[in-house]
């Protein structure tokens, strides 16, 4: 901790208020403006890059019009060297794969760096190009990173240079199972995570199968079997766990905006009642800032966490089966995404964890 | 089959035209009025009553105003007995318990009824009775009604009196998963079934729960591991499998106004390939007019059936867990409900079974 | 109706029933897949031309998931010369100016055309590539083409060789205003047409702004003063009028897939009551099967007509301001787009007008 | 401004920290959740009383789940007068007549008083009467009460005692017009206001109509002619014209959550440049922190300002009718209720107008 503060020495200007300089490399997509409308709300971060591809000279709100009035400044492109030498922190909310194409030593000599992306978040270099069927350019990297969840990895992202920030469906899926599994009560490899998510999730390119039509009023399963977040919960639960776990995972497209819901199941160990699940939830969560136990029976809504940087956690023990079901529902924009990546960037600054981020969910 | 034609031939009119006299009770609810648009789309069928509490004395165009024009008839009351007397088939969308209520032997000798609610659809009146958490009225009547699925069912229910509509997750979990467990590829006690649902099988009552604002941008999980649907899916798979069969059932709330997505897990009892699987598939559905084995890689989508009597299922086999992860789309309100009903009306009076049936679901 | 009657009779199959057989051109937009939808439920007609820019040689029912097991074809280039040689009729759901880059005399010659795009739409050159901002490349058929709204036009429909089919917009503001500017109840250079239209009508492009997220939750104006169904509602409204009209025309882009509501509003020309203004809209649409003026009081809704060919009319006198307010809702892929061209289809056929076109509007 | 700094003296904590004790009647419904979500998250106001009709003795967080564990009240019942010992200031998120009905001089000498309901914006009762349908219980306080739009009022707003918080349509509608009545472009007897809305405005109570599969993929006017919130826009623009101004108003529901556009349509007293009518929209709004008028032909759009309290604006010149068409887009719930309610609230304690307020907007 102590050399986060003194990390966060450093950022303090003239009028003793801490300033940090931030830039985000794919600031035009769906996470990057999230990252945008969390940081221009506080007083203690500036954005000085707005990176992008695709809108390199024109301003940022007429990109996102929502900005107008707010932000006047212009889109830049995505020139990560240059971005190293004039920011403390860098938020990499770009394609897979490009994050880790430019990754160097001068850059992590010079700034944080907090990947969005999936380059830095599978440890195992061959599981990762097996599952994103490409290269990895710079796997020399791949040890220094810190998977960026702080409920799990709070001490060792204070000090890192390089935050591997968590995959929206791994975030809700880890959190929601994560304490039973890590207690044993229930067989990790029983596990089958059902995840249900909005259609942010899907980016914003132009594809057909994204336009307004085609995603209203319908609902899917895609990538079955195959989805790339597989091995990054299986490793998140590998360690929970202390042994390999094999784990069933299928996402859904859900016509909504915003939100993730994740309903788990798996066979308990051995007869278990809920006060004693409960308090394992507890146990883990109770000082938790973000992830929220609900009482008995109450079950998780993305509605209720919308716009915030909750999960809300659940389950229900189903004794005809011996399984539990277990619950989660967050904003994949924000937990799952950029809110996640402010909460790694306060710890990183020896801030208040929660700081920007005590954001009353949004209803209706 | 012969007594289905002699049936019939009491139907014909003067123009040698059938013609069935038709009653819906219940009709001022989603699934009566998607059965009135399914009959008045038909010449021999002629709707002589629409029956309500609520709306009576109200004409049928002021609670459902697609009706404009297309009939003036006027919403009389829910009575059984004198619906009798008058029409060749009742069709009761009608509150559970409501039917069995009024159920007697001089109704049954006079028409016959498909009963959309779940009074006659579980053989087993304790089962019925611990999860509707009601007394059974007429349980004199269980034997005789049969469930009707008629792709499982089709020869049972030519000759029936009782038609037990099977519930809308039923209809799309049975078929979805039926010749696996059928052909013992799968264990059926690893059955997990995670089904997501259009708000329309909320029903029109008025509940703060299903206000546009709750359900819109929205997604959450009900009932979960108490979800009546439960005993009715079991008991079906428990006939197919030859033993008793146990579940995880759980239904989700999805904001889209049709359609049900099923998606189930199970454990193959063997290494099998995905041409062995399709095969089995194929075997049971090849000729079934209603339901669609998609082509490989093509997921069921709810908006693909809409508006529709389709069931498109589809499978994928996923050998790092020894699983299957089966699929099925299909609209709750006509496979899952009125459209059924009329597919269980034409079998009864020897009609062809996909007649006023052949919708092309409608896109977008 | 002879020369149509005579036509009609050239269609006989071998079983002396009519077999109309049809090509699509620009098949796999939303219009031309309600078109499919449409045909493809009718025993008179044959499509055996599915036309196609982006997806030849791909099956459709891969394009339109919906069709899987309803047709096997296969998509094919838009060949108008060819088609016209082995079709009775053309529909073309084309790009602005494709229709008119390849008419002349032989197809025309050889097989009626229904243009769903706005090419033959405004019969003066000038104002036509004003508003278009492209050269109209075969203007010596304007003449000839008859502007396709049946409610206005019947009897010169049936005659025709090239219908211009209207745009939807159009279509739903002079139905909706048209009785009361023929009348003269109203100073049409009053008339101020606000339309709000689901998002079906932007097309299947891929672009950002017709990305769910971008359309969801969200309405806006666009087009404002520019848009290019003005000029063809003042030339409809001009011809009704008797002189000249000039109207402000706004469209909006409202989160829902099909539907478009036109709310209208102009000065009456001297205080007239309710009964006057009703009597009418019924003398101009009494007759009208696909035409409903409702009830006193009772608002048109899109939900009302989805999927069918109605329009729904209706309108509010406000004394306080001496104006009337004219409202009318259709489904702008059907009445909007390719109901209306099969209802000109029939048409020009010699068949009932209504053929395949009484679709009971589906609720919810 | 000396009187409201006065005021504000007296709301010091012990820490030299302003606090202000706060309650709420009618806390249950939209603009009442709205409210504490806004409240919440400030450190100088503190929430004392959730008031309540249907909720009374249950957590205020199992009724808006997103509130869970930010608050642990309880809902009590709407005693006015005990609330008025207790807080500073109250808000009134009740139905028309409510509030009205219990106003005193106790009251209003002990606390602040703002009205979310319509009770006291008109100032002529009998034209509350004559729209409202109702006897004003109160209507010795009208003259007292100032009509709470900060932007057109707020000097009077800051040395009130009860403020009447605008109507939803009101804000936006007159927003959207002012400048140009108030400095003579328009002829305001010419204004016809389209306003479409969000659900959210029909409030929470359990009725058919607001159903999800009601108002799903539906659209629809209401209230058409008769709409309460007409003559209050009428009062406001006739101020800003100096003489009478009767309008048409007719809103229309969304299926949306939140947001309002206003499309006005009014004619031109001059031939007038697009320069010329810039320069007055922003001569009234250049300072104005929530009004920002847009860039030249960029449409107000109701998702670029969700969950702020700001209002886009923006215009276009029609030559060919001399109309203008102005746009405004907001949230119907913030600047529409509770966020301007909060801005008033500001006003009266003498803090910074956009205290708590200054939020981007949520996209997507």
């Amino acid at each position: 901790m102590q050399a986060a503060a003194a990390a966060a020495a450093l950022y303090y200007n003239k009028e003793k208020k801490i300033m940090i300089k931030a830039g985000i490399m794919g600031s035009t997509g769906y996470a990057g403006g999230e990252l945008a409308r969390l940081l221009l709300q506080r007083e203690d971060v500036e954005i000085k890059w707005y990176g992008s591809r695709s809108y390199v000279d024109q301003t940022y709100a007429s990109v996102f019009q929502n900005m107008f009035q707010i932000t006047e400044d212009t889109c830049k492109d995505d020139n990560m060297k240059e971005l190293a030498r004039e920011v403390d922190v860098i938020f990499t909310a770009t394609p897979q794969g490009f994050c880790a194409s430019l990754m160097n030593d001068e850059i992590l000599s010079g700034t944080k760096v907090i990947d969005l992306s999936a380059d830095y978040r599978i440890k195992d270099v061959a599981v990762y190009e097996t599952w994103y069927k490409m290269e990895h350019k710079t796997p020399q990297y791949l040890k220094e990173a810190v998977y960026g969840l702080p409920e799990l990895n709070r001490d060792k992202i204070k000090n890192a240079r390089l935050i591997a920030n968590p995959g929206c469906y791994p975030t809700c899926s880890t959190l929601s199972v994560y304490p039973l599994v890590k207690e044993g009560l229930i067989d990790p490899n029983t596990l089958i995570i059902d995840a249900k998510s909005g259609t942010s999730g899907a980016g914003r390119g132009a594809k057909v199968d994204n336009l307004y039509c085609e995603v209203n009023e319908n609902i899917k399963a895609y990538g079955v079997g195959v989805h790339r977040h597989t091995p990054e919960i299986e490793e998140q639960l590998s360690y929970a766990a202390g042994k390999p776990v094999t784990i069933s995972f299928t996402p859904h497209l859900v016509p909504m905006n915003r939100g993730i819901l994740v309903t788990a199941y798996a066979s308990l160990t051995k007869e278990t009642s809920y006060e004693e699940v409960k308090a394992v939830y507890d146990k883990y969560y109770e000082k938790e800032y973000f992830v929220r136990v609900l009482d008995k029976d109450v079950t998780p809504q993305t509605k209720w966490v919308e716009g915030s940087n909750f999960v809300d956690v659940n389950f229900k023990i189903d004794p005809r089966t011996n399984r539990v079901i277990m619950m989660g529902a967050m904003d994949n924009l924000v937990k799952g995404a950029a809110g996640q990546a402010v909460q790694n960037m306060n710890l990183l600054f020896g801030l208040p964890e929660n700081k920007g981020l005590k954001l009353v969910p949004m209803f209706p």
